[in-house]
């Protein structure tokens, strides 16, 4: 896996730690000298290096009881790392590095591992995608997300069987036990799991997984955890994952997710699970995904069911019947969730059969682009959003969905609490009913503490009819 | 890895059970017509069928949440299986079976392995072996037990690193976890584990170990657990056990343990566990054993230190201090356990090589042949007993161990007691010292929780000068 | 594979020798300390010792331009191999090996692997069959067949493909690369091949599969090549063979070829050849086998036809249509060969599977006690013969065969001939246009070179009727 | 492999043919929809698909008598092949395709992936590497050539064991024996096998390693063969080549075998295999190269011992001691060949590690701009040479095998003869002597048939000093 000599352990004032340097696998041990001098550059550069370094320390402090990503920054203020040049490949090297990740002196293969898959995303994101200059269209950006999800090895061409599970990372001890439970059902069924890779509902079905595919003797076991740059030092990857991808930003981190999904499952979480869905939604509505088969569960113990007919009622009243028709809602039933997620995926791998698509990437999926752009709260971008009753439901999804992350940006986000203070509430545009129900979800959250306020809950936004 | 048509689930009165057929893999799918046939006839005698259908039982149960055994039998009264016979090899017929082993009619692929290993070794044991009228030599004992052990295919030529860890069955929270602390500092050093395959001390390391084989990449990861007919209802198999040995009798299970380890580690546990170290010191203090290698910690949480004090100073007024030599005691320190451990394994590996010893079995350990009989617990044979000074040690530790299970035997087990009652207490020779330190170690035993007795104390024994 | 150290390489006066020991691999790495001692007591007895080292001989000779077994006998006078016993196992010491088995003083890995096969077959076959004592039913000799080639580990349950290929040790070059051609259309089939293990007929089909399989990228190739003690030394295992058995005696032999054998192909040949084919018709033709599918093709170049029709009315007049129907015979056509053998196998498969079959062992062909017991040719034995119209076919063949087993020994056997000389020629009892027959396919092989008569040919045997 | 239904199989008025598609493996079946797209324009295209046909005819017929490429495309001329565009990936349509190449209407498993490796390498040449327009410097050349072998998977990070054999491809059979000797004394020692795919000596090698490789129970042997577009018709892959590259020139394709070789053997050829030569030496030669350590063995059997001594005392003549130092010439002795090329091989390792370079590509080896431009043998060229005595030695290798080259176009090449005719011979500057060894290597190379000549040899050159 690796080879670390010359290793020195020091124990610094707070933590101890350990210098070292290894030597890749997986895709970095066969590079050219090119390759190996862009990468050394790329990683020299200040903001790559920051961003290597950021991510690196997230990987090697994997497990670690805090969920702080402050923590980990403050913790090891001496880490860092560098990429070296030899001509049998790079050469990674470790200074005052997390103890924690080694054994011995050596460092754990497992994180070896995630470690070289962040040098390899991120070298790959910066040398080879070039984002930024040419992903002008739908399409340009769909082969970006394909080529790095490639160029990480996780597409491979098996039986349809990867469950991706969205849910929130501080969920209530009974949720997390869920989360678990449905893992081990899947798991049960020889299916593979993805999530963000955080603690919570993205480690619970992984955890129940493991132990599941350890019974039914289930080899080669996927652990895929996608992340991005924003949220891998907040969300560090659990130690179950053993196929770590960093996408560029958010938007291509969900369209990993539902390219590469033979079916999704959702289990309870704060606002940005709320957005995931209104996501994944939008894109099912459109017509041409209409013929489509994707597998999708909400799901969670008796005490989540308020939560999810919450969400179910918004639904309806927003997108409608049809929207409705693209997702089934089980409560407290594992096993109920493993069996039609099984059956489901039966029917994708049929169809794409069918329809000669690949299994392991789902080209047939019309992501539009604008679901694939970021969307930035102003107050202008809030004003234009055109949120009323007959409008096409794919296009209500979408701006339901930009009304939502701007209204959490103007609660608990820095940037957008600041705007809210200088300019005043968001004025937004649309029906009573759909503003009321909105608000009245977002009260929900907080009531269920699933949204972190300081203070008092008051809307940041008015509606303009 | 099997084949299940035909099958039928239906729910009982008390719980659901599934009734179907399964092929066999590993070494039961290449058999002869005659083998297939004494197979079939062996376990349609009485006494093997219900040995057969018990130990099944308690693999079906594997990690059901009762420990009780009687639960297993009176909650699955309609239970039978059945061995049948075609020219493509046997067929095993399951009626009524707990429906937890299965998943959408379909047995879990590990439960199976374990069921082909319970019919695998009683049909060993019981065609091959002729248990009971050839083996009355030492050396013939010793190579019954090899052969059911490569019979089991767990005898393998890789580099030593299989560690045996002993302890109790029902231990508190703070020694389980512990337990699960070593195993886990053991698998990050690419060690496997091999106990007696209950729950518990029995557990825990395999789980540890578990967490840690997934995050080193630790592929074949072997979890072994090695019982007999008389427990393993009462210790069902915990789930992680992915090769499970039953071994005809106590005595050969104490052989197979000591033979394949490359080290063991002792938790705390109940008489059983102090029995068992006196029977590992015992051989140990063979003088053909002196030069050999065998690492031997003792080891538990902060907790359980007073609990090694006690068996350390029984140890060194009775065995003296070479048998003191013979083991390290370490509290609440899992990762020097796990260093030990490794650097005491890389000596037995040199010893193995510069002997020319098998790295699978340890021939060279000298087994005398009392170590390898049954005791049985009557007055004759407990006056019969020479528990004083001057003895040579290893007579003493072989004693001791008796005395210890006539004692045990006399208080806890049914038929001991009504020796008791008819016959009054056992009298036992021995020096004073001894027999207080015996006493005193009983008591505290008692006093700890870890011998269950019914109202008070009350010594089964006395003591003849 | 092997480790071999202290290697001494001389040169005697006639060939370079090599003196070494090595450590086998596959099955007898794992043995007991009884298993050794008694693997080394019966390799060190006087009769089972000269057996071993012939045999082992003929292995290290392997791939040697000369066929004649008494030149590696005199070539290599002071070869000898012991059996050692170590606690890892055994170590087997060759004294003045031929130093073509080696490569710069280790030994070439398939060469120690098939030395590795005689010592356990011949041990099996000492140790545990305990051959003559308790072979003395039908089943209990096919049970011992069984055995034996498990502990080979040639038994292994995968789909239907292993053609057996009978035919001439010495045939013509046309005829080799026929055989050749042959085996090159089964390799591209996917078929492994399994023959005598010898030159001729026996190496063509596989070198034409290597190639084949070569080509289709075929993984895990099987050059099965079972033998027997009284031919390995003359017909030393080509190099091709990667799965060597040998065992204990001709008819043992000939039933492991018809019971491993999902076809046969038969090539031209010798007497030797038309016997087995009046073997296996033999069996064949009994009621008991009537049902069941077993493909047989008999073939060779267009020079062969001759010798196909000759034995074609031979077997129309004494065993009639019926036998005649139970094979094909096709000239100079390999591919046609391979479409038909593939197609049957297909059927074979199918038959194997309604009947709960094993796939790889035919327990369901009736081989008759009559065709597992050697025939010794004596004049009794021969006068015995009843080679009559009228009598059961299956009969019928046996006595055919026998007929021909006698005549053959009667003119180039030497101690038929001494017999013949001593006691004047055989009467055999039969209809004249059987004699006649027989008579004439004899003069044919004369003719075709197939039998190595000194002098004229003159019949050992007169008629009587 | 691949999948192969609709498929219709022809019989054209000249021979058989098959028409039908397949789905790539081997990197080519994780393809996004744009590199689809992209290889299946670049293989419409006119020259490219052109290319595409003929490289796949050669494949598609590679192992036939014939070495006449012309043959092929006569012989099958309404042959085509066409790659179409699938979300699961790309599909190959074969139109009347040499039935050869398939059994039974399918694909021969290794004809299909040497297919898809001239697919996947044509298309990275046309479409990644983009030559012509940025390869201008050495280093931008060299990492084209790794950057092609890499994406053909044939760098792999394993022990130094591949050993380039450069010869003739028409040799006689004396000859070709002997590099099946020498192949086969590699395999003995696990070496693997690099040629420039064609017949005579670049089969050989490879057909004797085979053997050996299956005595030797080598797993996973490589036979590689590169070949670049120009040859590959007339050179068509040998059928046991199981990994194919095509480089896209001459020059490339050379810089490939050096960088990969960690040995070379010569065999005698002609007058391109004397090129080849003067290459190595003079890249050798260069200061950069003067430590690094390159096995080089000039050998053949007895009759070829004048071709060696001859170039030999050229190479002495023209290039120095220092040159002849680089390489062995060994005669008639396979084995030591092997032994020494082993030897060579080791160093070579222990420098690769000493110096932390890599296993697979030697990047390390110094190989100026001018051996890696294309040389075109016009008079103002030829005039330009400069072979006197005094130069340094790489430049005058440099500078002869272009004037080899050159002569061997005015003698045999059509566009080279026309120049002649059109222009007179070319003149050389150079001194007498070097002159004079030069024309007697020509002329022995005429006399021994190495070089086809039609009517007498007549100098297409004359000196002018």
């Amino acid at each position: 896996m690796n080879k670390s000599n010359d290793t020195h352990t020091q124990s610094s004032t707070t933590l101890p730690t350990v210098s070292t340097h290894i030597y890749p696998r997986g895709g970095l041990d066969v590079l050219s000298r090119e390759e190996v001098a862009r990468l050394r550059d790329a990683s020299a550069d200040g903001g790559m290096h920051e961003l290597l370094r950021r991510c690196a320390l997230a990987v090697l402090t994997s497990g670690s009881a805090s969920d702080d990503p402050r923590a980990a920054q403050e913790l090891y203020p001496d880490f860092d790392i560098q990429v070296r040049q030899q001509d049998r490949g790079v050469r990674i090297e470790l200074c005052n590095a997390p103890a924690m990740a080694f054994v011995d002196g050596q460092i754990i293969a497992g994180v070896a591992e995630l470690l070289f898959a962040v040098v390899r995303d991120l070298a790959y994101t910066a040398i080879d995608l070039n984002i930024g200059t040419c992903l002008e269209t739908s399409a340009s950006i769909t082969d970006a997300v394909f080529r790095l999800l490639r160029n990480a090895r996780v597409l491979h061409p098996g039986d349809p069987n990867l469950v991706v599970c969205w849910g929130g990372h501080s969920i209530g001890r009974e949720e997390y036990e869920y989360t678990k439970h449905v893992g081990y059902q899947l798991g049960l069924r020889g299916m593979d799991i993805c999530t963000g890779c955080g603690p919570g509902a993205m480690k619970g079905p992984m955890k129940g997984a493991t132990i599941a595919h350890a019974k039914q003797r289930h080899r080669r076991s996927r652990y895929i955890g996608i992340t991005e740059p924003g949220i891998i030092a907040a969300e560090s990857p659990n130690p179950i994952v053993n196929h770590l991808v960093i996408m560029p930003d958010i938007e291509k981190r969900l369209e990993a997710f539902v390219r590469m999904a033979h079916g999704i499952i959702v289990f309870p979480g704060g606002v940005g699970t709320a957005e995931e869905i209104l996501y994944l939604l939008g894109i099912l509505l459109r017509e041409e995904n209409e013929g489509l088969h994707f597998p999708l569960i909400l799901t969670g113990p008796t005490g989540a069911a308020p939560y999810f007919e919450q969400i179910d009622r918004f639904i309806r009243l927003t997108l409608g019947e049809a929207a409705a028709a693209r997702y089934e809602i089980i409560v407290a039933d594992p096993e109920l969730v493993a069996k039609r997620m099984t059956a489901g995926i039966r029917k994708v791998k049929e169809q794409r059969i069918a329809q000669q698509d690949s299994f392991f990437f789902n080209w047939k999926l019309h992501v539009p682009l604008p679901f694939q752009q970021p969307f930035v709260p102003s107050h202008e971008a809030m004003a234009a959003l055109d949120l009323h009753h007959g409008r096409k439901p794919y296009e209500l999804a979408a701006d339901l969905r930009r009304a939502f992350s701007g209204i959490v940006a103007g609660n608990v986000k820095e940037e957008g609490m600041r705007r809210i203070e200088a300019h005043g509430p968001f004025e937004i545009h649309g029906d009573a009913d759909i503003m009321q129900a909105l608000d009245g979800l977002l009260q929900a959250f907080v009531q269920q503490r699933r949204m972190k306020i300081a203070g008092d809950y008051r809307p940041c936004y008015r509606v303009v009819r």
